[in-house]
């Protein structure tokens, strides 16, 4: 059996809907409809010109939603890895250190300082507010992967 | 300072990249250059034509990749709620329920059987083989979150 292989949306749990959504904004993203106080959705562009959307949602009502046991750690979130990174490619090394250092200055915690990488590339890793992992990198082997869609 | 909101790859850390690229392609999604044995690339349709790429990798890798404290579990993801969910928009009710079963044929665990929501559509969430969240939904309010690309 098939299953269409389409993302519309990623939601991130977090600890506070508006201090996540004031990170995010900060950085110059876009609330979309239909956001309303207990969850936000930003538009994320993709490459090819589409987009999916980033949704911030309380944790503990995200983990309720999807019928998982509430998170037992204060602040809802794991303290350890995650399992999961979200990535977003750009255009040049310099673009990965400008956009890290956007990232940080709006309250991320960069956790790896951009660097050269065994496959070729140049990354870097920043946490959000709530922990959740982005890497910021530059590939120069590809090149659609790496066009900012905004 | 701005970061532009683009997301190129999503990462999922996997407790083996061959047995995870085996369920999703099982779904019928197809593998992306540069794939390799360490680490499996496929593509995700996003609305509005555009893609993003879906990357397995072994959960240790990523977490190296990302200087995060390798996991202290084995099979080296956390066992509780991760705070991050995947969302398949689907064009009906019943569409989301063949899915829901596709990805259950393919090694899936169901988690939360499909059923009306309060915001007014209709959800239902699956686990991957490595515990991954995919929540396969209709939204009859916004369409365009709704339009498989493949």
């Amino acid at each position: 059996m098939s299953a269409p292989a389409h993302l519309s949306l990623i939601t991130l749990g977090v600890a506070d809907v508006a201090r996540a959504t004031a990170f995010y904004e900060s950085l110059g993203w876009q609330r979309a409809e239909p956001s309303e106080p207990t969850i936000t959705f930003l538009r994320l562009g993709t490459p090819g010109g589409g987009w999916v959307v980033l949704g911030l949602f309380g944790a503990d009502d995200l983990a309720a939603d999807a019928h998982q046991a509430p998170p037992a750690a204060s602040p809802a979130l794991p303290a350890s890895f995650r399992g999961v990174t979200l990535a977003s490619n750009q255009p040049s090394r310099d673009e990965v250190d400008r956009v890290v250092a956007a990232f940080v200055a709006a309250g991320a915690t960069i956790v790896k300082v951009p660097e050269a990488v065994v496959w070729g590339g140049y990354s870097g890793y920043v946490a959000d507010p709530d922990g959740h992992l982005w890497e910021i990198a530059h590939n120069p082997f590809s090149p659609d992967w790496a066009a900012p869609g905004s």
